[in-house]
């Protein structure tokens, strides 16, 4: 069966909680689309608590550099972040990072180290840091608390994507309605290791920095590192969530009912950001969910359905609407995890229906006509029963195509 | 510079050592073309040692474990091996496997042991080993030690490779001429862990059991487990190496002189092998060499030199004859080695130039007409400096193209 998604959302994206604004404007980085939206600023009327996890790749880009020294330094107030230009491994890098915080800050009325940057976008090429700079002002003359404006925000991060990433929802909390929004982008190089990809989430909710720090981590390795497009992990990857206090709720500082609460809702939000993500892959025509089930541990649960949706094998299969479970099993087998093939059932399903392929790592006669059906809807799921344990483990991914060659292939130029 | 692969070879294939024959034939595993052989057969003349390696994937085919059973219980007459169904998570696996080692014995009049039997093609469906079993004495009656036995038999293990893969050369030792001579198949599915691939070695060097497996493992370590094709590591590599000692040389059993002519010799052929694997990589049209340099250790060198020539993006990069280094480095730095960025320098090269491309780290401006000469010739190399140490290491990749989408896409069916 498929999974549910059926969480309940509210509109307003990274605006939903309360005193947040955002803006998003073409200034002039994507060169080539004039109509692009290319910078966003996210704005707090007060002091934010931030906790923030960045890409593991040895190669970082500039403004992680920043950021995190910025971070370091307490409180924060905004994030200003561009599309079109990674900022890494360019020249005056760190320098053109450090210029974004000032044009926001100066903008905003703050210090520049209460500002966080973020970049995306082809690596190497110095970023035009001046385009930026002198449109700051009229990018904090369109901030406003709207879904439009969060909207906006979420447009101006994009490179490839094809659809925006914006998902906001609501929580009670000390008898306090707390809001979370969230903004990402995709949609290639993204594989996990930390978040891949660029997303801010902003909340209202009254939280100590340590607790926000617990939670963030919590809900991205259960989210965002749970989804691959190409197996590429970036140099850019940021997920930032800022929490301003706003809804008046008690503050959380030990993990207690609030904080079970704060996290479940968390959750939620990261949940339906990563699906998009991985949904969205570029030149992606299928949404592959992949549950292992009956394993060991939830570690070798995920480390089986992470080399499934990674296997360039299994995606192109999918792509062609192809049920063919063997690069299922090779995948899982080359996982690096132990297992008795023997023991492995796995099953193709899709709001098509459902079919059982393969039965004691062997397999079985079935109705290609069916199976065809099932994987030509565009969210299929492979179900894997291992009969090893009773843990369990869902991962996300997309199926690779023409199209994903053809974006890679002259990405640059 | 493009490295050179100007190693003498000689004609004959797995034929070119005395006393082994092969033939290849058509007899109805792959129904969809009849013109396509898809069994091949070598027999040596005499009793020989034997050395082989395996895939490392937990889910492998019957045959491997049939293989490995035959091999503990002493020398070998003959290699069987079928293409168009890889025999693997298949009902009666086993069964079948033995039945295939059981026909060509009785052909020969050896033992079912003294046989070896590989499988290569689709995974999960039955063999049909009653078309094998009644082909076996037509090809048996084909055996004869000539190159267009050799020939035969290479095509006969073919799937999705579009040419063969078959080089042999000879070396003196002891005064005698030692012959090694081997075929190979790919195309897909092939990655780094062990051979990951078909591949049928002969040589007629006496050598002990010991020392030819020593001389495998050390072969292959830098030869086939240095190419990728698409990072999926098969269910049924396999790498066998017959030495039957008709060369009359005195029989190496220690690591002295002659051993390491005999390597060396050996590693000339698998690399042509591996090389050629590479090359012809499901929808390729680009070989990639990459080089690192300047390393730490020569494992620093590899896994890099792997992580560049299996990411997605620099495959498709390439295939856009797109001078992306930025890709490069990003995969540099998600290989899991520890490395400072700003010390490194990427050269693209090929018979049409090179072009120094980032310098310590960061973009230079450079002609990128020029990179895109470079780009578009068959064979483009990367190299890499590191500026850590003195080690390097050269791994092989292919680009990524529409067309292993399109092979992939509907490969079952």
């Amino acid at each position: 069966m498929c999974e549910a998604t059926n969480f309940k959302t509210i509109p307003g994206g990274v605006c939903a909680p309360l005193g947040f604004r955002a803006a998003g404007l073409h200034v002039g980085v994507k060169t080539h689309a004039a109509w692009k939206k290319d910078v966003a600023l996210i704005v707090s009327e007060t002091p934010c608590a931030v906790a923030a996890m960045f890409t593991k790749n040895v190669v970082q880009a500039a403004p992680i550099h920043v950021t995190k020294a910025h971070i370091a330094k307490g409180k924060i107030r905004a994030v200003i972040a561009n599309s079109g230009n990674a900022n890494a491994c360019a020249p005056q890098g760190e320098e053109n990072a450090e210029k974004m915080c000032a044009a926001a800050a100066k903008a905003i009325g703050c210090n520049p180290e209460d500002v966080l940057v973020a970049s995306t976008g082809v690596i190497g090429q110095t970023l035009k840091v001046e385009v930026i700079e002198n449109g700051v002002p009229e990018l904090y003359g369109l901030l406003e608390r709207s879904a439009e404006a969060s909207d906006a925000a979420a447009h101006a991060i994009m490179t490839t994507d094809t659809v925006k990433k914006e998902f906001a929802g609501e929580v009670v909390i000390g008898g306090k309605d707390v809001h979370i929004g969230g903004i990402a982008k995709g949609s290639g190089m993204i594989h996990p290791n930390m978040g891949t990809m660029l997303c801010f989430i902003t909340t209202d909710c009254a939280i100590s920095q340590e607790m926000l720090s617990e939670a963030l981590q919590e809900v991205v390795r259960t989210t965002f590192n749970r989804i691959s497009v190409d197996g590429d992990t970036s140099t850019n990857d940021t997920c930032c969530l800022l929490a301003n206090g706003l809804a008046g709720n008690p503050e959380i500082t030990e993990k207690n009912e609030a904080y079970v609460d704060f996290v479940m809702k968390l959750h939620e939000i990261c949940y339906l950001l990563a699906r998009s993500m991985a949904k969205d892959g570029e030149g992606a025509k299928h949404l592959i969910t992949c549950t292992v089930s009956g394993a060991k541990s939830e570690e070798q649960a995920e480390t089986i359905s992470k080399s499934v949706i990674s296997s360039t094998l299994t995606k192109a299969a999918i792509f062609g609407c192809d049920a063919n479970w063997g690069r299922v099993l090779c995948a899982m087998g080359y996982s690096g995890e132990q297992f008795d093939p023997e023991k492995v059932d796995v099953t193709f399903s899709s709001s098509a229906g459902d079919i059982l392929v393969c039965q004691n790592g062997r397999g079985l006669a079935f109705d290609e006509e069916l199976a065809k059906k099932i994987l030509t809807e565009d969210e299929v799921d492979i179900d894997i029963a291992m009969a090893e344990g009773d843990e369990s483990c869902t991962c996300w991914g997309c199926d690779i195509t023409y199209d994903y060659i053809k974006i890679n292939g002259d990405y640059r130029t």
